[in-house]
């Protein structure tokens, strides 16, 4: 059995969702979005990411996390401003001591819906009924969960097929 | 008089530079560069650049920070890392309750030099010469020790003339 994070991060709106599983059973901890105000100075959006995680982990008890590796924005300044939120949110895992892992779109997409080109409302939809969530998803929170159940499927080496199942 | 570190952050290099002043005088206290391999794993060295810069920090007793506000970079990928690294400088100043403040390439320039658009190499020479530094200054380091002259300048609101004459 493994607890991980998964973090699905931006510079406004952070998921993050706590799983705890080791490939047959996945069991949902906890999952919520740190949203941040556009008139907040952005070095303090980056503590507040920071914080807010440190604060979650300590709670929770990962003791890893997993992050979508992006390698596709809008534009330039959206990339410098989501690599500014994803490296807050990477050094809260790595100062609180968990593994860091990064999984591509293609490969979270595979593990959850089975299809790498599911789009984000099959993903969040799949996300709703494997843990049975009856509260809507925030889609943040549905991608962060997204990242945690590819992480312990992928570490748990099982079928996926039989995690889904 | 205020002490400011200036960063200028970066995934492989992240050059810093100390310097204390009131736009009148201004005084070298530190600098260099932070070096990474590209063989360590991203998130290890995203955790190099905020502990040592913590570090340098307690030693060197800045009271702000001042880093180059980014809008450019070769393409979203490059963005994407160079935000990371930025988002790790910026992290330790804010933990380590210093004001962060962020400067355009254009003003650096024009604090130091007192031209827009001089080229890395000019600024690097007029560093090297404000501070009469005899080993030749890392081009990180030089870039880093500039943003703190530009914030210490801009600061201490007098003229530009008067702090480089």
């Amino acid at each position: 059995m493994v607890r991980a994070i998964g973090i699905d991060p931006g510079s406004r709106f952070t998921g993050y969702g706590v799983v705890e599983g080791d490939g047959n059973r996945l069991v949902h901890i906890a999952n919520g979005t740190i949203r941040l105000s556009s008139q907040v100075p952005f070095p303090e959006r980056l503590k507040t990411i920071y914080q807010r995680l440190i604060t979650i982990i300590d709670e929770q008890g990962p003791v890893c996390m997993a992050i979508e590796d992006v390698f596709f924005a809008k534009n330039v300044k959206s990339a410098l401003r989501l690599g500014q939120a994803r490296g807050a949110a990477i050094l809260a895992g790595v100062n609180a001591n968990l593994e860091v892992y990064e999984y591509s779109a293609l490969q979270i997409k595979q593990a959850v819906v089975g299809y790498g080109k599911a789009d984000k409302e099959q993903v969040s939809q799949m996300i709703q009924n494997l843990f049975m969530l009856r509260r809507k998803l925030d889609p943040n929170a549905a991608d962060a969960l997204a990242a945690a159940v590819c992480h312990i499927n992928t570490r748990s080496s099982r079928m996926r097929w039989k995690i889904l199942g």
